[in-house]
């Protein structure tokens, strides 16, 4: 595929969990110009360890389209070291969350900041800016929310928070039920109220739908705006062939009782998403998504490169963008 | 001077500020069972940045009797390297207080347990067993106790934390009062008022009187518990020849009225001291101190050698422990 020469004259809100839609962020600013873009991110999955604030999805997401991500894991710094975890493990500290010295720099200054009474959306826009990114990264909410995940032993639930489950516990428990702590009080910000409001496409990155996306839409209005723009909004899979290309969406889907498919995803985004991009090898599933009435595309959905990130960014753009057509 | 084969039956406690502190308990351990030994550090000094609680005085002593101290500033561990820091200050973030990689280990750790309810007294237990230090590493309270200095310009008081005035500002600010906050509410822990029941011999270190050992004493208790027990207390000057060895002691102490010198230093002490050891360059003072009801030894009070240190540990012991006559 060609990397735009002209950038396509798109208005572009990205809803933004992991590294999936980290890449596909990528991919989006290379075909539409990055100052057009609006990624809003989760941050359920926010976790406090050691006393400082940890922001992975954003943090994923910044890395990422600053190039300075590590290619090989999708998360932390490339070149990274790891001075501080090595000398916290000779104290028996918490290491199952690896954070690199760099990373660790991020951290600090996201924490110092909120400290002193700054909002998590003035604070990312600091660590934007300072790694040269130019979508905007907007945290759905500067209130607090947080992703936990209930496990059963024995008759006994058992609470995890989102990294507990992810990390701690490599996604292997079974989960019985997911809670989107504070939701009810949190508020979306103005900048994710009004970047939903002027896009001309509004997409579901291929992040899971029940980690990363499902806490953006338990803010109270999120859904009820995506319903009322439903035309704009679209959707891509991140579950191909019935497994994830990364992480646990298919496994914890069949959990929660959801089909674990591209069609179980279209049937969980229908009310607020017209249109989904789904991988070739599911597009037996085209004719059930349709009767769900949405557009459907499929595609090869797998980014190994940033050629196949903007062409799925394309795909995406084409379904809903009567300026592509 | 003789290491000590055989070592001195003393049971000892040392009220310790900073860097002059932890030299002379270096020395101290060289001469008593180091097993006899307890600490009392001073926690007026501890700083919160970052959302990490940072305890210079205890790290100080924990470090410089493991061995693990950087000889060359006295504080941080030697060989220490500052990736985060550097990182950091591509934010823009605070990086006056600079913290090491592997000192930052210290920070998060002892942040995690309190976060989880540990004491400051447990935390810095498990600390010290970490670096295999023998000697009880013991905070003065593990209630909240801060060191505030005031400075006045131009008619306007200005607050500053001990961090803020001693590094941030490199104890330039003229300082016209000091405030050691909550302390009326801090209490002493049950292992600081044993180790000072049961010492054969307490040592006031050669450390700044207002800055290091006025906080201990400002904890309700301490100080009537050294009247009580006045005859067995002995304290270093940290002044030598009206100059403080390291840091503003002297320049400090003229700012608030006090004798700038050994002598002030005695007077400082001796309600609660009933000896002192005093530089040779200020043996001159030694028939006013006297006059004190103090006993006075003089020596050298450098301690730029291990064998200087436990020399000077030896003088102070000598001059109250009859066991040693």
């Amino acid at each position: 595929m060609l990397l735009w020469s002209t950038k396509v004259p798109s208005v572009i809100a990205i809803l933004s969990g992991g590294v999936g839609a980290a890449r596909f962020a990528l991919g989006m600013s290379n075909l539409v110009d990055s100052e057009e873009i609006s990624i809003i991110s989760n941050v359920g999955d926010d976790e406090v360890l050691h006393g400082l604030h940890i922001s992975p999805d954003i943090d994923t997401v910044i890395y990422t389209l600053s190039g300075a991500i590590n290619p090989e894991t999708g998360w932390g710094l490339d070149g990274e070291t790891w001075r501080v975890m090595d000398a916290l493990s000779e104290y028996g500290g918490i290491t199952w969350f690896r954070l690199g010295d760099r990373d660790l720099a991020t951290h600090l200054f996201r924490t110092q900041l909120l400290r002193e009474g700054e909002t998590i959306t003035k604070i990312t826009e600091r660590i934007r800016r300072r790694w040269n990114v130019k979508p905007k990264i907007l945290p759905v909410t500067d209130g607090e929310l947080r992703t936990i995940l209930y496990s059963e032993k024995q008759g006994t639930e058992h609470r995890l928070s989102f990294q507990e489950y992810f990390v701690q516990n490599a996604h292997r428990p079974e989960i019985s039920r997911i809670v989107y702590e504070h939701s009810s009080d949190a508020r979306p910000t103005d900048e994710v109220l009004h970047s939903l409001e002027v896009a001309t496409v509004i997409v579901i990155a291929p992040s899971n739908p029940v980690l990363s996306i499902a806490p953006i839409l338990s803010v109270p209005g999120i859904t009820d705006l995506l319903q009322r723009r439903r035309d704009r909004v679209v959707a891509v899979s991140p579950i191909v062939a019935g497994k994830a290309i990364k992480g646990p969406a298919a496994k914890l889907m069949a959990e929660l009782g959801l089909n674990p498919s591209a069609l179980g995803v279209a049937e969980y985004y229908c009310e607020i998403a017209s249109a989904i991009v789904i991988d070739d090898t599911d597009s037996s599933f085209a004719d059930d998504i349709r009767s769900l009435e949405m557009k459907v595309a499929h595609t090869n959905t797998l980014m190994n490169s940033i050629e196949a990130s903007t062409h799925l960014a394309e795909v995406a753009l084409r379904l809903v963008d009567e300026n592509l057509h």
